[in-house]
C-alpha cells in the first residue's frame, strides 16, 4: 500500500504546505527537487492532469414544478464536466450496459478522458431517484439502485496513475482506497464524503481521511463526522482527523475553507429561479478543483478564495436547469463574467 | 400625518436613488437644494444623527452551558450601543421604576443621547425571557411580561425630530408609525421586524412598509412576509411592498441587500465560541446604520457593502458574551482590525 505522499512537510516530495505572513498557507506545487524530477518524466499534460473517480448515475428527478426520469447525474460526470471549463480532465467510474454513446461524446468535446469509464456489458448503470422540497434544498431519496456500483473495483489507466490532482468524489470510502492505492505522487488529493459514509463505513472512512490532504463536506455532515455544533469548531475538528484541510459547503449559504492557519469564507451567488439542485456540492467541487489545477504553481490564499468563488459559479449555472442541461449552454467565458459579478456584489 | 419624505425621486426632497453604471444605486444625501436648506436649519451634530426607536429589556437567558438573569437587553440598547461605535446616537424607548441608572451612564459614555428613554414611575420594564437549543440558533421564548411596553407611545424630545438617518428597532409596527409621524425630512428611514407582527399586526406592518426606505429582516421571515420560498425571490417582493431595499439577515450564514437594481451579498464572520446569540440582528443593524451615518454623501455599493460587513463584525463580537459584556471590552478599533481579516478571509 501506498503511504501518504502529501502528509511531510518535506520540500522534496508531494505537497509542501508553509505558513507565511502569519495568514497564508502555501501548497508549493513546484518544490525544490520534486517539480524537476515530475517534469523530466511526465508531459506537460499529463503534468496539470486533474483526476476524478466517483459514481455514475441516472437519476430520477422530481422538484415540486417538474419530473425528469433517467437523466445522466453522479458525482463523478458532474465534477468532470464542471472542471472541464478549467483544465482537462482524466474520469473514473463504472456504467452498464444501458451507457448512452452521446454522454461519452459530450465529455470528449468537454477534453474529459473516458478511458476510465469502465462499460459492464451484462450490468446497469447505478440509479438513484429524488424528490425535493418545496424549498428546494431538502429532499428524499426515492429509489437507489446500486447495480454495476455496488462491486466497483476502480481500475485506472496507466496514464491516469500519476495525475497532478486527485478527488475522490462522493461514493464509498473503500473505492477512494482502491484508487489511492493506484496514483503516485499526486501533488493534491482531496475526498468528498457524506452521511451514508459516516454513518456505515466509518472505518473505511477514517483510514480514507488519514490519506488526503483535503475533505469536501456538507456543514450538517461535518457536525456529523466530528460531533461538534458549531459549523467552525467542526471544520476545526476535521483536521485532528487527517485532512490539512476542510472545505464545508453550506448549499445557499455558500462556503468555508478552513486549516490551521487560515480560514476562508465565501457566500453562494443568489440564484434566484432554481430548477434542480442535484450535484451542486459536485460541480461546486469541480469548478473548485479545476481552477487550482489551472493555476500552476504555488496556492496561496488569493487562489483559494478565487477557487471557492468559481467553484460557487459553475455550481450556480448547473442548478438553473436539469442534469446537464445549464452546462451544455455556457462556456468559461460566461463563466468568467458570472464571476466578475460575484466578485462586485460580495468583494469589500 | 406626514407623507412620506424618501418615496419620489424628487433631487430637492430627501434620499435621491439613482442608477449609476447598470450596477450600482446612489442615495444622494447633498441632493441638489435640500441640503443646503437643511444646513442652513441644523448643527453638524443633528446633521449626522442616527435615531433609534424601539424595545428596551430585561433579558433572562438560558443557553446549553450557563444562564443569565435580568441583563440588559432589547432592539434599541443593541442597535444604539452597535451604532455608537461609529456616530453619535439617539436613543428613543420606555422603561420602568427598576431602571437601573448605571445602564444611562453606559450609553452616555457611548455618546448615546439617552434623553428619549422614558421612564414610567409606577411601572416595570419590559422583560423577556428565553433557552436556546444546543444548536445555539434555534430558541424557544419561556415569558414574555410587555409591561411599560405594553402602552408605549414613543415621544420624541425635540431636537431628536430632524435626525437625518432613522431606525425602527424591532417593536410593534403602530409604535414606529407614531415615531414616524414626529420626525421631519430624514434621509434614511430603516425599520426592522418579525414574525411576531408579520403575524398579528399585517395592517400596521403593511402601513410602516409603504413609509421606510429600506426593511431588515431574517430569511424564514422574510419568507412568511412574502410567501415566497426562495430567499432572493422574496427580497424582490418585499421591494413591491413598500422599500427601496431589503437587507436580509441570515445569522450565521451571513447577510444579503437587495434593491431593484442591486445585490450585495456577504458570509458571516466565523465565530467558533458563540456564548449569546441575544440581540445579533440589532447589532448587525446597529453597525450597519451606524456605519452609513458615518459616511456623510452619497452611499454607493462600497459604502453599502462596507456597512453589511460592519454590521457583521459587530455582531460577531456582540456573540461573544451575553447582553453587553463584550461591547464593554472592545473599541472601534478592535472592530476596524476584525473587520480588515474579514476583508482577507472573504473578499476575492
Amino acid at each position: 500500500m501506498q503511504t501518504r505522499p502529501h502528509v511531510d512537510m518535506s520540500p522534496t516530495t508531494g505537497c509542501r504546505w508553509t505558513f507565511v505572513s502569519g495568514f497564508v498557507i502555501n501548497c508549493q506545487m513546484t518544490g525544490a527537487g520534486s517539480a524537476a524530477k515530475r517534469n523530466d518524466r511526465i508531459s506537460p499534460i499529463e503534468k496539470m492532469s486533474l483526476l476524478v473517480v466517483g459514481s455514475i448515475a441516472y437519476d430520477t428527478i422530481e422538484t415540486p414544478l417538474a419530473k425528469r426520469e433517467n437523466v445522466l447525474g453522479g458525482s463523478a460526470p458532474f465534477f468532470a464536466y464542471a472542471a472541464s471549463f478549467f483544465c482537462p480532465v482524466q474520469m473514473v467510474g463504472v456504467v452498464g450496459a444501458d451507457w448512452l454513446p452521446e454522454y461519452t461524446e459530450m465529455f470528449q468535446k468537454q477534453e474529459v478522458d473516458t478511458s476510465g469509464i469502465e462499460i459492464v456489458p451484462d450490468g446497469k448503470t447505478f440509479r438513484w431517484s429524488g424528490k425535493y422540497h418545496e424549498n428546494m434544498n431538502d429532499r428524499d431519496t426515492l429509489d437507489t439502485q446500486l447495480n454495476v456500483l455496488g462491486t466497483f473495483q476502480p481500475k485506472l489507466p496507466e496514464n491516469f496513475r500519476r495525475a497532478q490532482f486527485v478527488f475522490l468524489a462522493n461514493g464509498a470510502p473503500s473505492t477512494g482506497l482502491v484508487a489511492l492505492d493506484q496514483i503516485q505522487g499526486a501533488d493534491l488529493v482531496v475526498a468528498d464524503t457524506m452521511n451514508l459514509w459516516i454513518n456505515t463505513t466509518r472505518q473505511e472512512l477514517d483510514a480514507l481521511m488519514k490519506r488526503i490532504d483535503g475533505l469536501v463536506i456538507n456543514d450538517s455532515e461535518a457536525k456529523m463526522l466530528t460531533g461538534e455544533i458549531n459549523t467552525v469548531a467542526a471544520a476545526h475538528k476535521v483536521l485532528t482527523m487527517g485532512p490539512k484541510f476542510v472545505i464545508i459547503k453550506k448549499g445557499e449559504h455558500g462556503a468555508m475553507f478552513v486549516s490551521e492557519y487560515e480560514t476562508y469564507v465565501v457566500p453562494a451567488f443568489p440564484v434566484e429561479n432554481v430548477i434542480d439542485p442535484t450535484g451542486a456540492g459536485d460541480t461546486f467541487a469541480g469548478g473548485l478543483m479545476g481552477y487550482i489545477a489551472s493555476q500552476q504553481g504555488s496556492i496561496d490564499g488569493e487562489t483559494i478564495k478565487n477557487a471557492l468563488a468559481y467553484g460557487t459559479i459553475v455550481a450556480s449555472f448547473g442548478i438553473e436547469g436539469f442534469s446537464f442541461d445549464r452546462y451544455k449552454e455556457i462556456s468559461r467565458e460566461d463563466i468568467d463574467i458570472r464571476c466578475e459579478t460575484f466578485r462586485k456584489i460580495a468583494s469589500f
